[in-house]
C-alpha cells in the first residue's frame, strides 16, 4: 500500500512516497518557490533516476498536482495511477493542546488546527494549505495529521508551565509545547531497540541537533521535558535563533536598538544563534571550518553550542533522576563527531565511557558510541520523521482508527 | 577595628557595625522610607537593646547621620565616637566587567560604577548615593565597594556569552554577569571548611534561594556559571520574576496584552514567578501554607520551583563534569526542609545519600545533610553577605590594598 507523506512550508512541499508496511521509499522530492516565478521541482526515484522541472506554480494545489504527475509519469514515476495512493500523511507543526497523537483529518480536526494558527503563524497555515490541496486533488483518500508537538503532550503540568500568571496560560494557552516530536519519538524507540531493552525501563535524552535544535527527556518512553517551548526560539543555540536568553537583557537590547515587540521577535529568531555569535554562518560546517582556521568567534560559537547541549543533558539527567542513554540525531548530531566527543566527555562522572575510536569520523550510521560496560550509553541514530508520519498514517488507515 | 557595612536601596539603608577581625556584629539595623514622610529607623545592638525612631529623612546623608547618632548614643550605641569607624564597606549590585573583586572607592571607581548604571538602573544609583553620603559624613574614612557581580567575573567567555550577535556584546556589554556573588563565595568557602577539604579540589553547586534566587557552579573555588544573567530576571522562578522563559512566548504575550518593551520588562519582573503561578503570594511560606490546604495552583508553584532548582543542579553538575557538594542557602534554602529533601532525592543517581532525619525541621543552622559515605554532600549553610563585605573591607584597609 502506497502512502504519500507531505511536509508543506509556505512556498515549498517536501514529499516522500512510501510502500507500506515494508517502509520502502519509492520516491522523494522537493517543490520550491511555489507562488513565485520559476518554481522548481526536484524529484528522485529510489533507483536514483532524477529530474528537475522549472514551472510556475500558483499554489500548493498546483504543486501537489505536479508531484502526482511525476509519481505516475512513464519516465520518472513509481506507480501507474494516483489511485494507488491509499493515504496521505501530513506533517503539521503545532497542534497546541488539541492532540497527543496523530489523527485522521476531519472538519473538526481542521477547526482545531485553525485554532492553533496563532501559536505557529509561520507553519500551520502552510500545513493547512497542504491539507486543503491534497484533499481537493485526492478527495477519497484518507488524510492523516502527524504533529511536531504531539509526542510532548505527556509532559507533566509542573514541567510544561512557565513562571507566568496562571491566567495568561488559561487565556492564551502560553505554555511549553516542544517540537521535533516525531524525531524524538523515533530515535528514543530506536535506541531501546539497539540497546535491546524495553523502552518502558529506560530514561533517554534525545538530542535533535539540526539547524533548528531541541533536546528531550524521554522517560519510560514518554516525553517528560523538552528544550523548545511555546515557540521554537527557546532552548539550544540554533542557526539564527538565540535559544535561552535573559528576558531583562532582551528588553535592554530592544530599548537600545529601538525595537518594537515585532522587531525583538525578529531579532531573536533571525539575527542570533551561531550566525550572530560567529559572524560567519548559520551552518555549523562553515563555522567549524572557520574555527579550524583560528577564527576566534567561530570557536566561541562552537564552544557555546556544545556547552548549551551539555547543560541540557545534565538538567534532564537531574529531572529524570538519572539517564540510561543519550542519543545524537539531526544533521549536526548525526554528522559531527567532534560535537559528540566534546559533549560526552563531560559525563564520565555518571559512568559514560565514550568510545572515541568508534566515534571518530563517523557520520550518518546508527551506532552505539560507548564501551560495552558503560553505565550510560551514547548513540548516534539517524532520525526519520517522514517514516514516523508514514507509519502513523498507515496504522490509522489500515486499522480504521481516528487517532494513534 | 570597627567596620560599618552599608547596603543602600533607593529609599532604604541596611547597616551592620562589625568589630574586625574577630567578626563580631556590634549592632545592626534598617532605615526605611527615606525621602518619604515618616521614615523609620529600626536599630538593634548585639545585647538585644532595641529602638525604633520615626523621623523624616530627606536623603541618604540624613539616613547615615542618624545611624551614626544611634551607633554613638549613650542608650543604644556601640562606641563613643564615630572616629572609631576605620572603614566603610558598601554593597554595590553591578560592577559590569570593571571589577572582579572588591575595591577601595576612588574617583576612578565611581566613574566606572556610573558607567554601570544602565546595567542596574534600579540598584546602582542608590548604591552610589550611599557612597556619596558616607564619604561626605566620614571624609577621612576609606570606603570600599563590594560587588554582587564580582565573584562571577571568572566565568569563561563561552559561559558568559549569550547567543546574540557579538557586536551587541561589544556595543552594550550584554552578557551574563550573575548576582549574589558575595553569598555564593561565602557559602562555597564555608562548605569546603565544613567538609574539611581544600576548595581548590571541589566542585560545588551553591543554591541561594531567597525572594531573589540564583544558583552558581563554583569550580575549584571560582564561579564557573550562574543562573542569573545580565539582569536578575533570568534563571530560577522567583517571588515575582519569571526566570527562564521562551522569548517567543514573551513576545506573544506582549502582542496580546498590548505591552510596550517597558511593559514587558515590568511584567517579567513584577507580575510573574511564584506570585503569578500561585495567585497566592510571592512569599514561599504563604504558598506552602496554601498548598497544605490543597490549593492546586500553590502546589503547582512549589513543584515548578523545585523542578527548576533540580534542572539547574543537573545542568551545573554536567557543566563541571561532576559535583562534590550542593549547598542550600538564603531565606528559603536555609529554612525550607521540604524543598531540600524534594531536590536532593533526585540526585541519588550520582551518589547523594540524603539524611532525611537530620534535615527534618532543620532551619538556619550550618549542617551537613548527607550520610558520611555519600559521594555528593548536601549542606545547609547560613549565608552572610554583610560579613563578606566586612572582611573584604578590613583586608583592603589594613593591608593598604587597592583591591582584593
Amino acid at each position: 500500500m502506497k502512502v504519500l507523506v507531505l511536509n508543506c512550508g509556505s512556498s515549498s512541499i517536501k514529499y516522500q512516497l512510501f510502500d507500506m508496511p515494508n517502509e520502502e521509499v519509492l520516491a522523494k522530492g522537493l517543490v520550491e518557490k511555489i507562488k513565485l516565478p520559476g518554481s522548481i521541482i526536484t524529484h528522485k526515484r529510489n533507483d536514483d533516476v532524477k529530474t528537475q522541472i522549472v514551472k510556475d506554480l500558483k499554489d500548493h494545489k498546483d504543486g501537489i498536482a505536479i508531484v502526482l504527475d511525476l509519481l505516475t509519469s512513464e519516465d520518472f514515476g513509481s506507480m501507474k495511477d494516483i489511485h494507488e495512493i491509499k493515504a496521505v500523511g501530513h506533517r503539521v507543526v503545532h497542534a497546541g493542546e488539541a492532540f497527543g497523537g496523530s489523527v485522521r483529518i476531519s472538519d473538526k480536526v481542521i477547526e482545531a488546527l485553525k485554532d492553533c494558527i496563532e501559536l505557529a503563524p509561520l507553519h500551520n497555515p502552510a500545513n493547512l494549505e497542504g491539507i486543503y490541496a491534497a484533499t481537493a486533488i485526492l478527495p477519497h483518500v484518507p488524510q492523516v495529521g502527524v504533529f511536531d508537538t504531539a509526542f510532548h503532550q505527556t509532559m507533566p503540568e509542573y514541567v510544561f508551565q512557565y513562571g507566568i500568571p496562571y491566567e495568561i496560560y488559561e487565556k492564551y494557552k502560553v505554555r511549553r509545547y516542544g517540537f521535533h516530536g516525531s524525531s524524538h519519538k523515533f530515535v528514543s524507540r530506536r535506541a531501546a531497540e539497539m540497546l535491546n531493552k524495553p523502552i518502558e525501563n529506560l530514561k533517554i535524552i534525545t538530542c535533535h541537533l539540526g539547524n533548528g535544535a531541541s533536546i528531550a527527556a524521554v522517560k519510560y518512553g514518554k516525553s517528560f521535558d523538552t528544550s523548545m517551548g511555546m515557540t521554537p526560539v527557546e532552548g539550544l543555540i540554533m542557526g539564527t535563533r538565540v535559544g535561552d536568553f535573559d528576558l531583562g537583557a532582551a528588553c535592554f537590547i530592544a530599548e537600545k536598538e529601538h525595537l518594537t515587540i515585532d522587531g525583538l521577535n525578529n531579532f531573536v529568531n533571525k539575527k542570533c544563534g551561531v550566525q550572530g555569535v560567529s559572524g560567519v554562518s548559520s551552518d555549523m560546517r562553515d563555522v567549524e571550518s572557520a574555527a579550524e582556521e583560528s577564527n576566534k568567534r567561530a570557536q566561541l560559537a562552537l564552544d557555546m553550542y556544545y556547552y548549551r547541549v551539555i547543560k541540557y543533558i545534565g538538567a534532564y539527567a537531574g529531572a529524570m533522576g538519572g539517564v540510561d542513554a543519550i542519543v545524537f540525531t539531526g544533521g549536526i548530531g548525526e554528522n559531527d563527531p567532534v560535537l559528540r566527543e566534546k559533549v560526552c566527555e563531560y559525563f564520565g562522572f555518571i559512568g559514560l565511557k565514550f568510545n572515541k575510536e568508534i566515534n571518530k569520523g563517523l557520520r550518518g550510521k546508527d551506532t552505539i558510541l560507548t564501551e560495552s560496560d558503560s553505565e550510560v550509553a551514547a548513540l548516534l541514530i539517524c532520525t526519520n520523521e517522514e517514516l514516523v508520519i508514514s507509519r502513523d498514517t498507515y496504522t490509522i488507515v489500515t486499522n480504521n482508527l481516528e487517532s494513534c
